[in-house]
């Protein structure tokens, strides 16, 4: 065994507990190392060198650095595609073809408007943020659409790329569970059939439970 | 020699010239079937058994369909890995992953601006859209703090993952192509040292030039 791999962030952030998810599921040992972001340290120079955009997460393993939640989930799943959850990213090329294609679904249409509805509806109350009512419309409209076309394929699939449960469901958890417990939209998810079927089982997961259960209490890790 | 893999929509679109960049860097056959967006052909049901979000491209190589046009690239490439350009997607896991990172950047954090910026500048006029000024501005200033991310990355390494073109660099060039010729904001990349340096270098591939031909002339094609 060597060093456990390093997630600088907090698991507050969504990009932040996809990664703690997929090491989660891949049983990875990792270390969460805090990045204050109220004190600014995502902007420090030490912290730029290995995240440009100031951003988190940052990952660290060995001799590699990265950044970009979902380039780190690719990362992980190849390097340890012999332990944890095998199926994450498929185990043949037509598998994996369908995981890639849900995961940029999920990047390029679901995290969008999500993304938006989470800080506008679960954040931006607590930071004394007045809310864009505008935004939150658009946003809405955009997330019901691209939820329709899931309700479809999840009435097909058991999951959103096939049988298993894979890295493009995942991807899904961080936001959608913001928008679930932490807002008034939930129904969004839960009044489809199929949707609602599939919210449940992904967020049953005992790696995603773990990262609920770190973002509750980040201090303890 | 299996029949040629198909690619449905129009050369105008990004997303479509992204994938037939990559094909053309590849050496892969390829038929384009056009997709008349003003008669609204992406919205019918026939197209949307394909491409159930109703947008460009949709992909087809014997037994698979696909959506998404950076998880088109990324089946093109591990498909087709053998021939053509052989160093898209990088020869070993640590370059796989540097390509990763830097094609989610531009996934995430080059494409929401440019994109509006593009269809705010270069389309709007020609559609009789009255442009959001407000949306110019954000996403400029967006896009102007991506660029100087790349500024610096870019004195560091020839190409965005390192010091072969990839397509991590491929996947910039639709926008970028749009906005340097198609609105007056060229200087944002060109007054840049390196980021002028990499477009020029970029945009000057041979499997460019032949996709911008393409457009310029769609219904040759």
């Amino acid at each position: 065994m060597g060093s456990p791999v390093k997630v600088y962030g907090t698991p507050l952030s969504t990009a932040v507990s996809r990664v703690l998810a997929c090491l989660l599921e891949k049983d990875v040992p990792f270390q969460l190392i805090n990045v204050d972001m109220a004190k600014a340290e995502h902007k420090k120079p030490d912290f730029l060198k290995i995240q440009p955009f100031g951003q988190v997460p940052a990952f660290q393993d060995e001799s590699i650095s990265l950044f970009e939640s979902r380039a780190i989930c690719r990362y992980i799943v190849e390097k340890y595609q012999n332990q944890g959850n095998k199926n994450l990213y498929g185990t043949n090329p037509l598998e994996k073809a369908s995981i890639d294609q849900w995961l940029e679904a999920e990047g390029q249409s679901f995290n969008p408007p999500s993304s938006a509805l989470v800080f506008q509806l679960a954040f931006a109350p607590r930071m004394k943020i007045k809310q864009d009512e505008a935004l939150i419309r658009q946003s809405e409209a955009k997330l019901l659409k691209v939820l329709d076309v899931y309700e479809k394929r999840l009435g097909e699939t058991r999951y959103l790329a096939g049988d298993e449960f894979s890295l493009a469901d995942l991807s899904h958890l961080p936001n959608g569970d913001y928008l679930v417990n932490g807002t008034t939209k939930e129904e969004m998810f839960t009044s489809r059939e199929n949707v609602g079927r599939w919210w449940g089982e992904i967020s049953g997961r005992e790696s995603w439970k773990k990262v609920v259960e770190m973002r509750n209490s980040p201090l303890k890790h």
